[in-house]
């Protein structure tokens, strides 16, 4: 089973989705199987972390702004404004697909797991994501 | 096939485990097909790596010490240690699943290939991966 | 269906093979289900970027470049030449397996998205990559 999803973001940041995957997952009918999410952008990307407390996330989130700031002057791709460019490499460092096992019709995340969109871009977009289950 | 494999990690670092993926495998009977292998922690990784000389993987955790190092002012998600932070940062950027193709009823890894658990946390732990083979 | 792809890179930086990984999926017969790209080494690795502005991509190696230097003091990993540990460090954080679903017979990219192999070596070099369509 395959299902398009639209998540749209409301700024920079991390967004949880996993109850959209785990819907598609108990769509499918697949009690034990793989589930497999991809994000068709190169400048958001997923990333499976900790959900429960948010201050991980931000510190999470600090780090790589730090890491990546707007306004390198290595930068010579600066058309598309100043945060496409590190947008593009934060994705890079983080992931374009995930893959995760489905058991007894559920995912095998772990109790702290989270499964989540990295809007890297400032403001608000609608990103689309593909879920593929089987 | 799905095998949930519990890895015992004595410390810090990458630990070996291509073995243990290899016997699922050959258990599975798949001739032909794919090997996803999912970790169910936000403190530990995935990777696969140089298995050859293990000067190479010791450059690889010093280094991602070094990048990603305890005590940095940054963090305010201080209260489960000063090992915690560090490593869920550590984590999101390394990987959470692995998918690697099976031909001829064995994984198809290069030659210098293995795949390892990262531990990010100081002490010993006990982690829970789960490889799904079709 | 997997078929093994043998990919010269002419030196180090990225490489677009989304037609070589298309004409798989094409010759597959799939019209709905999962292309894994998996490359067989630890000094060269995956990524899915733009594939419109080559800028992007040149200040994404230049980035990485900067990040993971040759002749890093930290470096004990040697014996193979300068460009060999920054290249295992480079792949561990890039990635080494790929999933894309497949829709419609055709994967489902974005419009801006090409899949990539990074060579990570100076010298031009022969990448065996394995791609699973199921």
């Amino acid at each position: 089973m395959i299902a398009s999803l639209t998540i749209r973001t409301p700024g920079p940041g991390l967004h949880e989705f996993t109850g959209r995957v785990a819907e598609v997952v108990a769509a499918s009918g697949v009690a034990e199987g793989l589930c497999t999410v991809f994000i068709r952008h190169t400048s958001a990307s997923l990333i499976i972390q900790e959900n429960a407390d948010p201050s991980a996330r931000r510190d999470l989130e600090r780090w790589l702004d730090r890491l990546v700031p707007e306004g390198d002057p290595l930068y010579s791709h600066t058309a598309e404004g100043p945060d496409d460019m590190p947008g593009h490499i934060r994705a890079a460092l983080t992931a374009t697909s995930l893959a995760i096992p489905v058991m007894n019709g559920g995912l095998t995340l772990g109790t702290w797991q989270g499964i989540y969109l990295w809007e890297h871009r400032r403001g608000g977009h609608s990103r689309s994501v593909v879920v593929h289950v089987s």
